[in-house]
C-alpha cells in the first residue's frame, strides 16, 4: 500500500490521485447521497448486515432507488481491499444519485456513481491499541442538530454540512463537538454517539429524537444488556452529561473512546466502560477472526 | 455551442462530459461547498456585486477563506462565457473547500476547487418570452425548512437536501414545493423565494426566519418601493397565501413567476405582478444592455 490507494469508482478500481466524479453528478452538485463508514478486520467487514440495512433505510429516505445488490456492493468493496493488500481497514461506500440534467428534482430513473474509499486502520482492540491517542476532549457547541422534519437523522448522507459547523466551532485542542437538539436536549457528536453512565447504569440519547442509530452505539447497546448493564435511551440535558460517573463516544473508527472533558469537566471512562470495550473486542474477535 | 458545452474547472477549460472533482474533495464528501446561480444577459452578468457579496456571506458562514478576488472569479466566468460563445447564459459558480486530508473539521488552510458551469438560457424578457412554459404548479410539503441553528439560511451550499426532499414529495405535474418553517410558516420554495400580493402591497416571507436572500427577491422588493407599491415582510402561513389576489415566485433563472396554483387552488399573477415582472425586464435591459 503506497500513499496513493486505490479506490473503486463506478465499477473500476483507479488510484485515488485519480478518482474522480462528473462535476454535474448530483453527490457533488448536491450531497445528494449516502454513504456508509465501515471497517475491515482481517479482511473482513465487521457488521456488514447492518450496514446494508441502514444504507437502504438512508436510501429509501432520499428515494434513491439505486438498484444494486448488497452482493454487489460487498464485491467493490473486497476487491478494493485486495487490490490494496488491505485486511485492517477504514472503509468509506458512497452511492449517489448519479448524473441528472440540471433539475433539482430527481428524475426517478437512476444511474448512481458508486465509490469505495479504503486507509488503512490497525485493529488496535485485542492485540494492539485503539486509533485515538487519547481520550477525547469534548465541547457543547451552538450548532443544533438538524430535526428530522428537515432532514431525517437516519439518514446518512454527503448533506454533512451541519457536523462540519459544529466542528467549526471548536477551540483547536478539542477532537468533538457534541450538538444539541432546538430543545437544548443532548443528541451526538458530529461523527460520533454518546454513552454516558450514571449509578452503574448506560445513558444515551433516543433515536426518537435527531440521533443518528449507529451502528457501534447499538452493538454497545446490546452488549450491555447482555452483560446485565441497564441501558435507559432518554432524553437529556448536558448538565446530565456532566454529573457523569463514565462518557463515552462510539463511532465505526473510534470503536469506544472515553470522554475525557466536557466543556473543560474532566469526566473519563471508567470500569464500565473498560468492560463494554472488552467486550466490543471480543465481539470483533468472534465476528471477524474465529467466524468459519 | 453543442451538447457538451465547456465548463471551467480549477483554473481550466474542459468540455463538461470531462469536467471532474476529485472524489476526496469536500464539495463531494459533504457538501462543503459554496455556490451561487447567475444569469448573463447580452454578455454580462446581471447584479454581479450582489452575488459577490451573498457568496462571500455564505463563505464566512462555512468558514471557507477561499482566498479569490472577485475579478479572479468573473475572469474565469467571463472566459468560460467565451468559450463557450455564449451570450444569454444560465451560470452557476461553485467553490469547495477543496481536497483535505481525511477529517471532517476542515483545515484552516484551504486549496479551494472552483467550478464554472454554463449553458443556453435565452433572455426572455422584454424581447422575448419567459423561461418557464406557464405558471407554476405549487404544492406545500411536509419537510420543514431546516433551521438557522442548524443550517443558516444564508449559505447558499452544496448541502441541498432539504429542498431534494421536499421536491421529492411533489406530484409529477408540479413545479415547485413551498416548505414552511418548523412552526408552520411560509418560507420559500425549494429553489425559489415566494412574494404574494393582497389589497395592493406585496407581502414576502421576513429573511428573519430561514429564508435565503434571494437576489432576485431583493431586486423585486426594490423595485416595488421604487414604484410606490407598499412591501410587507412578515411571517405567514399558507392560509394568507391562498386569500392573495396574486402570487408569484422569484428566482435567478424564472425571474418571476406567476403561481397558478398553490395546494390546487388558482391564485395566478395579475396587474402587479405584470408591472413588477416589466420593470424587472427594464433593470435588466439598463443593467446588461444599456450600461456602457
Amino acid at each position: 500500500m503506497t500513499d496513493d490507494p486505490i479506490y473503486h469508482v463506478d465499477g473500476d478500481l483507479v488510484p485515488a490521485s485519480e478518482a474522480t466524479v462528473s462535476v454535474d453528478d448530483r453527490g457533488f452538485r448536491y450531497g445528494d447521497a449516502a454513504f456508509e463508514t465501515l471497517r475491515a478486520y482481517g479482511g473482513r467487514i465487521f457488521a456488514w448486515d447492518a450496514h446494508v440495512e441502514r444504507l437502504e433505510r438512508t436510501c429509501e429516505a432520499l428515494s434513491l432507488a439505486h438498484g444494486l445488490s448488497a452482493a454487489d456492493l460487498r464485491a467493490r468493496i473486497d476487491e478494493t481491499l485486495a487490490a490494496n493488500d488491505l485486511a485492517d481497514a477504514y472503509v468509506r461506500l458512497s452511492i449517489t444519485r448519479g448524473v441528472q440534467p440540471g433539475k433539482l428534482t430527481p428524475a426517478p430513473e437512476v444511474d448512481p456513481t458508486v465509490v469505495v474509499y479504503v486507509s488503512p486502520l490497525p485493529r488496535g482492540g485485542l492485540e494492539g491499541n485503539p486509533v485515538w491517542n487519547s481520550p477525547a476532549t469534548v465541547e457543547t457547541v451552538e450548532t443544533r442538530r438538524a430535526p428530522d422534519e428537515a432532514l431525517p437523522a437516519t439518514a446518512k448522507t454527503h448533506n454533512y454540512l451541519n457536523g462540519i459547523l459544529a466542528r467549526a466551532e471548536l477551540a483547536a485542542d478539542s477532537d468533538e463537538a457534541l450538538l444539541c437538539d432546538l430543545e437544548g436536549r443532548v443528541t451526538e457528536g458530529a461523527t460520533s454517539n454518546l454513552c454516558f453512565v450514571r449509578d452503574g447504569a448506560i445513558h444515551t440519547p433516543t433515536t426518537d429524537g435527531p440521533v443518528l442509530p449507529g451502528i457501534t452505539r447499538d452493538i454497545v447497546l446490546e452488549l450491555a444488556r447482555e452483560d446485565g448493564i441497564p441501558v435507559h435511551e432518554g432524553r437529556y440535558e448536558p448538565a446530565d452529561v456532566l454529573e457523569a460517573d463514565e462518557a463515552v463516544l462510539t463511532n465505526r473508527t473510534w470503536e469506544l473512546r472515553p470522554i475525557a472533558t466536557l466543556d473543560g469537566h474532566a469526566i473519563g471512562g471508567g470500569p464500565i466502560t473498560d468492560r463494554l470495550a472488552g467486550l466490543y473486542d471480543e465481539r470483533v474477535e468472534e465476528s471477524c477472526y474465529r467466524a468459519e
